[in-house]
């Protein structure tokens, strides 16, 4: 056994080594900061669009690297973190809109807003930046102004949405959207992490509040996670109801179990893996030709999005963290072989052996339709964000049993 | 040739048949008015929303087999699109908006707002709709209503934006989108055809710009149809700017072929063909698997859209009008060679023999990638009007040569 996690260990390792080392050397713009993310399958950038998405998401994690993992503690990782964070304070926020937190989806190279969506993910983004940074830099004002975005967050989810500029349709009825519990729990994690009592205090009602969102996602009596309900826990009708997100559900799945973890819960914890770990892989993996497909109808009715049985690798990457945190805390070989089945297909069909870094979309069949390593949705974050978290476990299961 | 020609028209013939009666059989909401377009393979409805692009499209496509036809000259064809027309009517605008003109995207099954887009084309097919409805039914009223609505689209294309709603971003420069100009273009013919020497005057300015605008689309020396360039016709960077659209080429292509003839523009015409026609099928033919590509990156980067490699049955349709309009004036026998590759790779991989109808979008190997027979995008507009179009070709053809 241990033989085998070694062996997982060496691997991680080495492709988390190969990973940051492209975006070190393909992804950083030195003359207005920030981070290219449309690069090529050899690391060309081919678009100069900056997404506040993947601005975020890549300040987050150079810093996490270099905060917790001593071989990644180099000025050069720290400097492109502090520019990208810079880049996010000085451009994220649209001058023109009503509300002074509301972040735009997507800058000109030189920060200027293109386009601006009506929902809280770039906010969502920008807060784990400017709170992963400000525990480098130990910058308390960062830190107060990603907590005060939190409240604005936090506002617009539970209180009143009309800030975030989508007009009030009749037709429009409420959605309980995965992502959005998934998110702001995410941000409660991030936020309360190490903080101390009074933190985590002050975030504990909305972090139960964002599981209780999250479980009413579990329907048709226990056998499937939907991607939509109605804020009462409903299934909504249609399509938009009976959509299954197969990554989504896992994602959840061990920020449940993480949750639980910190918080001693352990029938949450169960059901992070009976609900959120295993119905997925029931419904989502493809027997046929191996890995993940992205969307599903709980009934059979082929998915009206195009891309719908291609394989992504963010579902790939949250599945590896999911199966492989349970495993570390249960021991429940079943999931180690769940692992491995993800492990086998993820890194045989996503890990370019050539140039490096993962390609990001391939067909049914396994094969790869997109051949970029970033683009407007793929950049640093689910890739080495799983490989850092798989090293890490992995590190603890060895180190027990030595 | 005229073997061939008549086994085209059989087929094509059956073919349009088949069509009409599915979506008599499946689409019509007998309760609520208008129709149902989420229809599986077999037509049963899988969902109940309302596309307004698709009512439009269908009450268009009804009135025109109904009134230039003489075998769909039947009631319930007719009645079908008086429901639909009435449909639009009551619920397409959008009471809460600020512009009394702007009209929703899609509808609940009894006709609440669900979305708005920021753009123009549910307008589009609004207008289409109703100047047809109101040829068969000679009502002056409903075609006043469509002219009405022409001139603020017009205002919002032309003159002032700021009424569909978007923000106005600094990165966010003015683009001349094809689909823009194609789209009214499209409507100047529609609301001027047969109306007499004064409304045609009216449009005639109107469809000049139109033409300049798409013709700007033609880029590199004139060996590329990009998707977007600047309002002044040059290229733009990134990603949007290299962006090719075969099947949006191939339709604008037949827009401006036909505009050409009606204006005695020879100059127009030979562009038609040689740009719009042939320089879609040298980038956008699949050489390996046959089918026109959806989505090309004029440097032959991989686009960003994940379906950029499935083949989608509008762009065939398009195609096949493209071709057999320009063979059926000029004569030219490799125009005639197109439209035979076209035509043996649409009727081989999209239409089902089993159920009728056809898939819309298939891999790039050919398969049947999602096996509806109408979605959110696909209603009875695209198949129909490429078969009734290609038979009144034939017809002609066919005609002139007894």
């Amino acid at each position: 056994m241990s033989t085998k996690l070694e062996q997982y260990r060496v691997r991680i390792r080495t492709e988390l080594d190969r990973v940051v080392d492209f975006w070190l050397k393909y992804s950083h713009d030195t003359q207005y900061g920030g981070f290219f993310t449309c690069l090529g399958k050899e690391g060309k950038i081919y678009d100069e669009l900056k997404y506040v998405w993947l601005q975020g998401r890549q300040v987050w994690m150079y810093c996490r690297l270099y905060r917790t993992m001593e071989r990644f503690r180099k000025p050069e990782i720290l400097e492109a973190a502090k520019s990208g964070g810079m880049f996010l304070q000085r451009f994220a926020r649209v001058p023109s809109s009503s509300n002074p937190w509301k972040c735009a989806f997507c800058l000109t190279r030189d920060g200027k807003p293109v386009k601006v969506q009506r929902t809280i993910f770039s906010e969502c983004f920008y807060i784990m930046a400017m709170d992963e940074l400000s525990r480098v830099t130990e910058d308390k004002d960062m830190q107060a102004e990603a907590e005060q975005m939190m409240s604005q967050l936090i506002h617009w989810v539970r209180v009143d949405s009309s800030g975030l500029g989508r007009p009030q349709l009749p037709g429009d009825t409420p959605v309980n959207s995965m992502a959005v519990p998934m998110m702001l729990l995410c941000l409660v994690q991030q936020l309360t992490e190490e903080r101390g009592q009074e933190v985590a205090e002050k975030y504990r009602e909305v972090g139960d509040w964002c599981v209780k969102q999250i479980l009413q996602h579990v329907q048709r009596g226990g056998t499937a996670i939907l991607e939509s309900v109605t804020t009462e826990g409903k299934e909504l009708p249609g399509c938009q109801g009976r959509l299954q997100n197969p990554g989504h559900a896992l994602e959840a799945g061990w920020f449940l179990f993480q949750y639980g973890g910190l918080h001693g819960d352990q029938a949450l914890q169960q059901t992070a893996v009976d609900k959120f770990m295993e119905v997925p892989f029931l419904s989502g993996w493809d027997k046929e030709h191996g890995g993940l497909l992205y969307f599903l109808d709980v009934d059979d009715y082929c998915p009206t999005q195009l891309e719908w049985s291609m394989k992504l690798w963010w579902p790939h990457c949250e599945a590896l963290i999911a199966y492989l945190m349970a495993y570390s805390q249960t021991k429940d070989s079943a999931l180690l072989e769940r692992f491995s089945a993800v492990y086998n297909y993820t890194f045989s069909h996503f890990s370019d052996p050539e140039n490096g870094e993962w390609f990001g979309y391939l067909t049914q069949e396994g094969k790869v339709a997109l051949d970029f390593k970033g683009g407007p949705f793929k950049g640093f974050f689910h890739v080495p964000r799983c490989l850092y978290m798989c090293e890490q476990i992995l590190d603890r299961l060895l180190d027990e049993q030595i």
